[in-house]
């Protein structure tokens, strides 16, 4: 047999855009198929949120695959949707030959956790069947999963055993899987697993592209009877994967050297796609001369092209002069627009008009944000007029500890690096100089101590070293103080950033959305009180 | 009997504190009651969010549950709190008499719509059964539930009927059940149902109190076997109500005259509560002259005490004479401290700064965003400075239409009237002029009509008595656009709105959370795409 997986980028909402590319795909590719198979909620987009509860966009969705039966001939293709039924809604692959609904198989286990809001939508599937289809005049069962039905460790019912032991002669899964770093291996994994039982073909089709915070990253890919993984789709683009059981295939399948490129890419597809489903092309930053507006600025010049990013220097009194240099050196190597705004005369202007209530008062924070907030003024001000999103440029543990300023640095339409800590900024430039075989990144910005530059001398609090992996562990594996402490870390500086995380979660709630590399993220994956009374 | 419902407001996570309050109660009323009702959750707050994802959360809830054994006597004591059974969690009433743990009952029907998320960390009930309890000698068969057992309606399992059948001798809900306009009817009208099968004492007690964006309202109530509605507790306040089932009760329970008085009443809870429980004391917000920021201001006086709030004119030279002399009358009439800033000399700086990107442009929205981000950072600075939270004044209408500058306008630690449309905000704030019997909020403010004052001569592009309910019928009835022409709005109009609301998700995303007194508010319980293609 020869199987299409037509890993295909779907955007969420836009029915007819989504619509025609799968008819593309089917007339293209039918006659040199026997089944195309299409991603999770392919038709719709993935995560479709509260637009499943209009009933109005069910009946469009109803009527795109109305639309679609007219290009489907004898070749199957099953096709991730959404199944109404009375007042239920399933989240359904439909099987289609012959311009006909040969019959719909729903998602038993429906994630709510973490992203996952399964359950708010979605009735689990009422029974789990094989679907036994005629291709080529022969009769193949066809055991046809949707992505959870895979991850069963949790749930006490399995499906793709159940699937298996019913008689699957192949077992396909089709997925909206989000990426992390790491997940391809944990789904091959778990497909192997599962093949080890049934000892006949495991295919798995997963959506690529990005849907705001969620990056998802294909990597398509097939493992044969003896567990073998033959073959596999591109990482983080479309792809036409084939797939012929009758075929031998070599054993090896290139993947990224460096985990530092396969986030790099990830990233560059977040915000690629961030603009392109947006309709926007250009990309505004504020270069600092830090690292984490590096980082951004050169992901930002890979995915949208140099020529499509403006970075802007904004130094006060407080700024170094190496800063400037190092901002201006960054936006010359990578070729993007530059332009240099001093904030000073305005700053003055706010301290005069605010004098009623600050004369007399000593500088603190309030100054400080104020710069801060200059800044995203600034930056808004230009993609306002250029008609360009801003980037926000922070990372993961100053999002985690509030190190950051509301309105100010966290301005964005989405956060490029949000998910990656202070470490795994300076690895990822760090590949990202070596992997360009030059300094892009200025050698100045990687060696001198990250600071915010708000007042004078100041360098940022924190030994990142000790505190990005402490806030990890509080984030990603909600480690609590005395795992903490018998684990080495030092106790006042754990209970501190346990209150600081704590405390925060106000300025979280408001910060732009942020690209999801990690296990746990914060944004729509982390849903933590404001008011919140507890201390570890 | 004697049956005493505790309508307390605990806070989020405070277990020390929820403990010790729960046990002053206990200690205090047993030796008079025959049961003591806690409502839903009380002993964590509701809604713990993710907070119910942390091992040492649980075992310390868990914890505090044992403390209070040490309080409770022969008075029965049932207590909203979680159980744990290996790796599930259930939403429970513990129930509890002389220092022990009679027996859980855990919650059947988990709501997972609109801001709830109960699947996300609950297992459902396994049974559902009355406990048979010993009260003076007597034994007596009670069948509890929790919040959402009562709200059958779109589920198959039917709790408190089963209850009643399995003869129940009284039910008694526990709940953390939020406000919005009406919903005490709506209650009452469930139980009435209940009773009208069971013949027998139905209780219902409501915890009281504000967690971000949510307003418990409380207003406990019992209705007794006749399916009279015998007495209710405050609504909005703490309260001790005393059901006495051999009691007569008047049949006549006091509420408030005017649904303007009771939406006033809620917000006033919500943003006293948002600054108590984050150790707030004082209110900053920006006074434009206009109705919006008028009745936040109003509404401020009256949560926090005017001596708390500040008010802040800062005028540019698009802002009309009337608009400075408005505010400066509102202020005065309700003994709020004021000051006036202007941000001409800022924005002129900001113009030249930004030169290199602005010259020779056209004069437009970038321009007047950027005053409104001018104003956001002086309400900000000042918070800042005095340990203030600035309160958002926008409205539902605006919000809905992104009518609103991000980082602007938008900002705030809490947004107060974001869940009244433009024609709620004046009608609360004519009854609240009359309530007060005096022109608190001017008539000037009134009667103009609405501007934003960014540009010469400009009024708000709507007009609100046409726009207001329709923007609700989308928000919160998800009506699309065949609908709303056949319903007599102008087509035009309809999709133009329709086409602002998904436009604008990327502004809610990043928006104060807001007080919800609607059925559907934005924030927590309305979960739409920013990349969103779907066209109506």
């Amino acid at each position: 047999m020869k199987i299409l997986l037509a890993q295909i980028n779907p955007t969420v909402g836009a029915l007819a855009h989504n619509r025609d590319m799968i008819i593309g795909i089917i007339r293209e590719h039918s006659k040199d198929a026997d089944i195309i198979v299409f991603p999770e909620l392919a038709l719709t987009g993935y995560p479709p949120g509260d637009l499943l509860l209009e009933s109005h966009f069910i009946q469009q969705v109803e009527n795109s695959l109305t639309d679609i039966l007219g290009a489907v001939t004898s070749t199957v293709v099953i096709l991730g949707t959404i199944r109404r039924s009375g007042r239920q809604l399933f989240n359904s692959a439909a099987i289609l030959q012959g311009k006909k609904i040969i019959g719909f198989r729903d998602k038993t286990l429906l994630p709510t956790y973490d992203v996952f809001d399964e359950d708010r939508y979605f009735t689990p599937a009422v029974i789990v069947e094989n679907i036994t289809l005629t291709i080529s005049g022969q009769a193949v069962k066809l055991g046809i999963e949707i992505c959870e039905d895979l991850w069963d460790r949790e749930y006490p019912q399995k499906v793709s055993s159940e699937l298996f032991s019913m008689g699957a002669d192949m077992v396909i899964n089709i997925s909206a899987s989000p990426y992390c770093v790491g997940k391809f291996n944990e789904r091959l994994r778990l497909v192997t697993e599962k093949v080890a039982i049934g000892k006949k073909w495991f295919l798995y089709c997963n959506l690529v592209g990005a849907q705001d915070e969620l990056i998802f990253d294909g990597r398509s890919f097939a493992v044969n009877p003896d567990g073998a993984l033959t073959i596999a789709a591109k990482q983080f683009d479309t792809d036409m994967l084939w797939v012929d059981t009758k075929a031998s295939y070599p054993h090896s399948v290139p993947s990224f050297n460096y985990w530092e490129e396969e986030v790099f890419s990830a990233l560059t597809l977040g915000v690629r796609d961030y603009f392109r489903k947006t309709g926007f092309k250009t990309a505004i930053l504020g270069l600092s001369g830090g690292i984490d507006s590096a980082l951004t600025c050169a992901i930002a010049a890979n995915a949208l092209g140099a020529e499509n990013v403006m970075g802007i220097s904004m130094p006060s009194p407080y700024s170094s002069g190496h800063s400037i240099l190092d901002a201006r050196q960054l936006a010359g190597q990578l070729g993007i627009l530059f332009y240099e705004m001093r904030i000073d005369c305005i700053n003055r202007q706010f301290l005069e008009a605010l004098d009623p209530v600050f004369a007399d008062t000593p500088s603190g924070l309030a100054e400080e944000n104020l710069q801060a907030r200059i800044r995203g003024n600034i930056l808004m001000a230009v993609a306002n007029k250029i008609h360009g999103l801003v980037l926000n440029t922070g990372n993961k543990t100053e999002v985690a500890l509030g190190y950051c300023t509301l309105y100010g640095d966290m301005c964005g339409a989405i956060g490029v690096i949000s998910d990656l800590n202070k470490v795994q900024v300076y690895q990822i430039s760090r590949w990202y100089n070596a992997s360009r075989k030059q300094e892009v990144i200025p050698e100045s910005t990687l060696n001198k101590p990250p600071s915010a530059e708000l007042k004078p001398d100041q360098v940022d609090p924190f030994d990142y070293d000790e505190v990005s992996p402490l806030v990890d562990e509080i984030i990603n594996d909600h480690r609590h103080l005395n795992y903490l402490v018998q684990k080495g870390y030092d106790e006042t500086l754990a209970r501190d950033m346990l209150e600081a995380i704590r405390m925060n979660e106000y300025k979280r709630r408001q910060a732009a959305p942020g690209l999801k590399v990690s296990a746990k993220a914060f944004g729509l994956g982390r849903r933590y009180p404001i008011v919140n009374g507890f201390k570890d």
